[in-house]
C-alpha cells in the first residue's frame, strides 16, 4: 500500500537556480533571513522555481481507548463535539483557516461515534477508536497500514486539487499519550520529559498519566519499529498524518506540521521514510511539555513560539503567510537589475 | 504639536469583559498563547471588545549625513531608488503588504534628492536629510518637532480612513548609526553592543562604523531626553515614527513596530510617552547586533524570531497575520456554549 508513495528525489540544479533567484532580489544579500530558506525549500520540495503557496489542512479525528484510564482533563466525546464544531465553521481552525486562506478536510479516522456527512468529510471506516493500549495492542497491523494508506490518499487528492502545502493538524482526546508513547519507542526519548498536561491535566492528573504511560509502555518495552509503534500505542489519526506526509511528499507537496501530535507522527513518518525530511516545515513549538526533545531530535527549529497547545493545525495554519510570503517573494519581487539600484560600495 | 495628540488610559471594565470572552472560546484556557494577549491588547488598544485588525504600514525614508563618514555599506542614493522600487511595487515591503492585506503609505520624512509625485507618497518637507551628525546636531529643534508633528498627523490619517493597527517601518541609508546613537543616548546602552552590520558592513567596516559612532556620541555626551537626542543624532525618519507611535496610539490604534530602527523609534517615544506602551505590538527580533538589547530595555518579546535584517517594514509585515487571527478569534470563534461542547471533567 504504502510502497506506492515513492518521494522524488531534490534537484540540485533547481537549488542552484533558486539561491541565485534569491540573491539578485533587491535587498542585502541573506537579510530575509528565514523567508529565504523557506523559499527554498518550497520550490526544492514543489520541484519548481515558482513554488504554490496555496494550502489545505487534513485535520485528522480518532479516539483512543487509552481515555478510560483517566489520561485527560476531557471526556471521549468532545472528539465528536469539536469535530461537529469544525464542522459548523467555529473552531479556532476554521477562523484560523479563513483568516490565512487555507482549506480544511476534516478526516474520521476513528472517531468513537460517527459524525454526520458533510462535504468536508471524508471517512477512514477503520474502526471507531484505536483500543485500550494499557490491555492490549491499540491497532492491528492491518489497521495501521489502512491508516497510513488513508493518510496518504487524502493529502495525494488535496495536491491533485491545487494544494501546494499540504497543514497536517488533530482533534483526539487523549492523543497526547499516544504521541508521548511513539516518540518514547520510536526516538528513545525519556517517557517523563515526553509527558505533559495536554488539553489541561493538574499536576496530579499529569502525575496519574506518567504512571499510566509507563504501565503501556513496559506492557511494549523497548525501542520499536515506527509502524509497530503505532500499533502497539495508536492512534488512527496519527497513523493517517503520518501517511499524509509520506503522500504528500510523493506528490510533490511541502508538508507544513503543527505541533505535539503532528511532531510525533512526524517522527514516525520520518523514521520510515527519511528522504521525505526535504519536504517537512515544522510550524511552532507547543508549550506542551516535550515537544522540545522531539524537534531536537529531529534537527526543527520551528517557525513559530507563541505558547499555543490547542493541536487542530492552530500552529500551522497561523505559520502558513510566512510560506505564503516566501513564495509570493519568489514570483513578484524585484530585482536589482530590474528596479536599476546601485550596488554595495567598495 | 505633538501635546494635542493625547493618549486615552485603558479601560479595565473592558479588560475583564474580553478575558471572560476569551475564556468562553471552544479551546483549553489559555490555550491558544500569545494569540489570547494579542486580542486582549488589540481590543484594549483601540478601546473595543471586537478590534479592527486592517492595517497600513507607514513606510518612513530619510538620508543621513553621516553615511559621508563611511557608516554603511551602501551609497545614499540607495534610499530613493528603494523608494522608487516601493511606488513601482517590487520591493519586499510591497510582496509583503499584498501578501497579508496590508496598505502602504510612503512617507518621504527627508530624502536627500525627492522622489517624484505618487498617490501613496507624502511629503514632509522639512529638510533634504538629516545633517552629518559627526560635525553638528543632525537636527534642529523645530526640524524634530515637524518631524515628529508629520509622522503623528501621517498616523491618524491612516486611522481615520479606517486602520486598526498602524505598522511602522523605514529606508534610509545610514539609519542603524542614528538608531544606536538614540538607543545609547536615551536608554543608557552601551555603544558597542548596539553597533552591527546594518545592511552589510564586513568586520572592518562595522570596526570602522563604531569608531564614528563613539566621536559623534563623544561631541553629545551622557544621557539625553529623546526629543533632543533626536536633535543629536536624526533621524528625520526616526522622528518621524516615533511621531507616529505617538499619532496613531492617540487615535486608538495599535502600533507594530518593525526591527532594529523602528525599535529605536519606539524606544524615544515610549520615554516621552510611557502611557503609549499599551498600544505598542512589537513584531520581529531582528538580526541585527544591539536589537535585543533595546528589546530588553522595553521588557518586549517580539512576535516572530525569524533571522530578518532588512527595515522596510517586513518584521511588521510578517507579523500582521498573527494580529488578524487574533482579531478573527475574537469575532468568529463559538463558544462552548454555543457549540454543546462538554466541559472538562472532574
Amino acid at each position: 500500500m504504502l510502497e506506492e508513495f515513492t518521494i522524488p528525489a531534490v534537484s540540485e540544479a533547481l537549488r542552484a537556480r533558486v539561491l541565485a533567484a534569491i540573491d539578485a532580489k533587491t535587498k542585502p544579500p541573506g537579510s530575509l533571513g528565514r523567508i529565504e530558506t523557506l523559499a527554498l525549500q518550497l520550490a526544492l520540495a514543489q520541484g519548481r522555481a515558482a513554488p504554490d503557496a496555496s494550502a489545505a489542512l487534513l485535520l485528522c479525528a480518532a479516539d483512543h481507548g487509552l481515555v478510560a484510564e483517566g489520561v485527560s482533563a476531557w471526556p471521549s466525546e468532545v472528539t465528536l463535539q469539536m469535530v461537529l464544531n469544525f464542522m459548523a465553521g467555529g473552531a479556532a481552525a476554521n477562523v484560523f483557516a479563513r483568516s490565512v486562506g487555507a482549506s480544511i478536510r476534516i478526516l474520521d479516522c476513528g472517531i468513537a461515534s460517527a459524525p454526520p456527512d458533510h462535504p468536508a468529510l471524508s471517512r477512514a471506516g477503520i474502526r471507531a477508536g484505536a483500543r485500550n493500549a494499557l490491555r492490549q495492542d491499540a491497532l492491528t497491523a492491518d489497521e495501521v497500514a489502512a491508516a497510513l494508506d488513508f493518510g496518504a490518499r487524502a493529502a495525494v487528492a488535496e495536491v491533485e486539487k491545487g494544494a501546494g502545502i499540504v497543514a497536517l493538524g488533530e482533534m483526539g482526546i487523549g492523543n497526547t499519550s499516544s504521541g508521548a508513547l511513539l516518540a518514547h519507542a520510536v526516538a528513545g526519548l525519556p517517557l517523563d520529559g515526553l509527558t505533559g498536561a495536554g488539553a489541561g491535566l493538574d499536576e496530579a492528573g499529569v502525575a496519574r498519566k506518567l504512571k499510566v504511560l509507563r504501565a503501556v509502555a513496559a506492557r511494549r518495552p523497548g525501542r520499536l519499529s515506527p509502524f509497530d509503534a503505532l500499533r502497539a500505542f495508536g492512534g488512527l489519526e496519527i497513523a493517517a498524518m503520518a501517511g499524509a506526509l509520506i503522500g504528500a511528499s510523493s506528490a510533490r507537496a511541502a508538508v507544513l506540521v503543527d505541533g505535539y501530535i503532528a511532531t510525533a507522527a512526524a517522527l514516525v513518518a520520518l523514521e520510515a521514510r527519511p528522504e521525505a525530511a526535504a519536504h517537512v516545515i515544522f510550524a511552532h513549538r507547543s508549550a506542551e511539555a516535550g515537544h522540545d526533545l522531539m524537534l531536537d531530535r529531529l534537527g526543527a527549529a520551528p517557525l513559530l513560539d507563541l505558547g499555543l497547545r490547542l493541536g487542530e493545525g492552530s500552529g500551522a495554519l497561523l505559520a502558513l503567510p510566512l510560506l505564503k510570503a516566501a513564495a509570493a517573494m519568489l514570483a513578484e519581487m524585484a530585482t536589482f537589475e530590474s528596479a536599476g539600484i546601485s550596488g554595495k560600495e567598495g
